[in-house]
């Protein structure tokens, strides 16, 4: 009884482990574990450094003042969404019309609900995460329309596109989570597309990854294929996917994304409840002004998620851009997203969920110089924001329009960098490292001592793509700038990768669930 | 009595305000000030954001006993220097031989008589800047013997080169500080480029700047041509350079750096004691090592300078980056680096210092992706440490190899976003912004409302190099890249480039000592 439960609960069913013990296809699950090749994959980060708290108590308790301010006088719309009307209502919300009129105090409540950490399995439990507390869980771009590389330029996505931003994913070691929409897959029609997309997810990695949100429907299909996945008593017990629920700021709440969170809710799986900001435009120019719109809107989405299900898992997300005031287009990786991102993480924290902000953020049209600085300032202020869950945080060019391949793996190797910096520093005998200052002494030199022998394998985070050959070498060799060193990579990857291996009992049922809902229904574009 | 006392301490000699005020040259003078153009410079950083401290009290106490067993059973070397050893037997330290054993304790004692902030006054007062405290000064690249630029590629730099990044300097709205050797005039002989450098800073720019450091009687020279500019006077009772002095890692103080650094206290200029590290060479592949080891330079050094006269200015420096075990390179923009920085202005701070570190850092051969993704890593951190002064704040290529133009402008573009992050949240009720919450309500648009048209000309950081347009917009101007903005910024500045009124008799008494000087040598090289 014991070892059946655990069996069911705590191993997914398309797991390696499970698809051992299948009695049908076991020869191909046999070929296919003899052929499949294993990539190094980072446990997601665990900070040993702290945050950085740019907020006083004073500044802090203004802004939540001003946030029950808000959300009590001016309230929050909940949009073609009768239901939800009715659950505030009964909860003592102010309900005229659309408008949610929350009392002072009551949305704070309704969080304390939600955990502040949670476990999301992955099919290989090797690869699960854990949601909050001092940890960092990585994943990739989300949502451009077009994709961008060396050899190709800037076009439409196509689930081929999708695929090999799963497969790079699934090969980057710092990156712990395989995402959502990586692109958008335009050639397949979008009331389909998610099918391919999730089906991506399962067969070509083996990493967590996100549901569909564009339609409840959807959100039903994901659960369903997670069911096929990972068995349908385990998605009720754990969570198995985590999906970005945006907020239509300011303070509106619609219909669609709700039906979405309420799906995810009931099912157990967790939402990024997230609004979307261009400050200056969704929100106000100001700092302070922005922190207080956003954890209002945080407050009414995720008080509405414990109001569906008692106990959902949910993250407190934050995605907030400048506005460059001469041309009206998003900027990336300013200080002004910097300050608020900093900010919402100490609020965040005080309410005690986990927290999704910052990302690979970028303006440029290129994975050039301009790309590269806003990405820096913006994984840097991420790391040390408190962030729990950054998506985007490779692969993002040109505003979030474009997914771009070398960006991606530009990113990814400097999320080895993050790893780094996040373990802090080392006081053990070994890290004070005396014995090397006296054995090398006065005048010196370091490389050929003990200690230096002892620690050098793993004493500098090293990475797979950026160059420090000499001039001269580097010259030969075609002086190739990164976007170039970058684009090798990224076919080398490409040309290397073998998918993890799968139940084939599964496949063919994920195979058939994509073929069967798509059979039943007429493209949709647009 | 007081006017005249006033006019002799705190106005330059060589200054606008005294120059409008001298008798002869009065005609070139007007005619200069005419025709001159006034250039946009922001003041020194005042932080309003916290440091990020990594190391707690227990790891601090522990690296402050190391370093102080490694003074007193270690010891350090003065290196051709008695003098220096007299010195330190005088203070109570145990010399053996170039050997200096300094008892526990005594270094630290030593150092409490350095100033922990002071003021570098430049000949345009406005441009002065205050060292220490909460202040952050930006300061240009510093050594490089080659110079890089899009039109012309790798090459030597000349007197020439150096000029114009010290005028880029000068027009750089973010830089507080004209540096020092901004990159090597090779085609002059090395025992007079030093003689032309400070020339051109004194003629080119009116920010402060650095004197040289290379031999004593080049200190000397520094010394002596600042008197001029600024009136002797002026110069032994306030501090108008700020010179780099190198510690030789590890735990060696050889006679040159000391004599220049002697020079410069007995004068009453300030100097950086600043070890350079290549982490694994020079330090321990530790980061705590490393600390140790630095600290234990630091206290030294700092100590020195107050045997040679106390109450001399001086900065506590960190130059440290790792080394790429594969190549044997050094590496920059890298986490060891970043937790070295943050854990040494800890380490500063309480030992009541000005501190020194960070910079544009970078291997990369070029202004791409990896110089921006590793200088925007070493800057933020930079901020975030608590760094009093940063040297090598923009044009930083190639490992410090090479100075670039186009990355001149490309970070010191990034500078700018340094000061707005620092500035902090703006809790006022403007800040708040709660009439624009209310104003727009849920579903509205900010764009229009009083709020931000009141704010938004000053809400947000403004890049002068960055691509924020529209796709199609940026696609027909060429879809230049980063490299490309810069390049024709560059070229943009330099055109417009016109120098700052200097008194003609100030200029006239530069040009002849410079001659003078020159006369009287034979051209040496290497």
């Amino acid at each position: 009884m014991t070892d059946s439960a655990t069996t069911e609960s705590s191993v997914p069913a398309g797991s390696a482990a499970s698809g051992r013990r299948a009695r049908g296809g076991g020869g191909a699950a046999r070929r296919a574990e003899r052929t499949s090749v294993s990539y190094e994959s980072a446990r997601f980060i665990e900070r040993n450094v702290p945050n950085l708290d740019v907020l006083n108590e004073e500044a802090l308790k203004i802004i939540e003042r001003n946030a029950e301010t808000v959300l009590e006088e001016i309230g929050v719309n909940f949009v073609e969404n009768p239901a939800a009307l009715e659950l505030w209502r009964e909860a003592g919300a102010d309900v005229r019309g659309e408008r949610v009129h929350i009392p002072r105090g009551l949305a704070r409540q309704l969080c304390a609900t939600a955990p502040s950490s949670f476990v999301q399995h992955a099919r290989n439990p090797e690869r699960n995460v854990e949601i909050g507390g001092r940890n960092l869980v990585l994943a990739p771009v989300y949502g451009p329309p077009f994709v961008r590389d060396e050899a190709g330029g800037r076009r439409y996505a196509t689930i081929e596109d999708f695929r090999n931003f799963v497969r790079l994913g699934y090969m980057s070691k710092w990156l712990h989570h395989s995402g959502g929409t990586v692109c958008e897959p335009t050639d397949i029609a979008v009331n389909k597309r998610h099918l391919d997309m999730l089906h991506a997810h399962m067969t070509l990695s083996d990493k967590p990854f996100m549901g569909s949100v564009t339609e409840p429907s959807r959100a039903q299909d994901s659960v369903d294929m997670a069911g096929i996945l990972f068995g349908k008593d385990f998605v009720q017990a754990n969570t198995v996917m985590t999906s970005l629920i945006n907020i239509n700021s300011p303070l509106t709440f619609d219909g669609v994304m709700m039906g979405a969170l309420e799906v995810y809710a009931r099912n157990n799986q967790a939402s990024i409840v997230s609004p979307f900001i261009v400050g200056g435009a969704m929100a106000p120019t100001t700092v302070a002004g922005t922190l207080t719109q956003v954890l209002a809107e945080i407050l009414a989405g995720v008080a509405y998620s414990q109001l569906v299900r008692q106990g959902a898992p949910v993250i407190a997300g934050a995605f907030v851009t400048s506005i460059d005031m001469n041309s009206g287009a998003p900027t990336f990786g300013t200080p002004e997203a910097s300050l608020v991102t900093y900010g919402m993480g100490q609020l965040v924290r005080r309410l005690g969920l986990p927290y999704r902000s910052a990302g690979a953020f970028c303006g440029s049209k290129l994975p050039d110089a301009q790309a590269a600085y806003e990405t820096a300032n913006s994984l840097n202020m991420g790391l040390l924001s408190g962030v729990n869950f950054m998506l985007h945080a490779c692969g993002w060019l040109e505003g979030g329009l474009v997914a771009s391949f070398e960006k991606f793996v530009m990113d990814a190797d400097q999320l080895g960098m993050l790893h780094q910096l996040a373990r802090g520093v080392d006081m053990t005998e070994n890290g004070q490292a005396m014995d090397a200052i006296r054995e090398v002494g006065p005048g010196g030199h370091y490389l050929g001592c003990a200690h230096t022998q002892a620690n050098f394998k793993s004493a500098f985070w090293r990475t797979e793509l950026l160059d420090y050959k000499p001039f001269e070498t580097w010259d030969e060799e075609g002086a190739r700038d990164t976007r170039q060193l970058a684009s090798a990579r990224v076919r080398k990857l490409l040309d290397s990768y073998r998918e993890p291996i799968l139940d084939p009992a599964v496949r063919q049922a994920l195979d058939a669930y994509v073929a069967e809902k798509k059979a039943g229904m007429p493209d949709a574009f647009g």
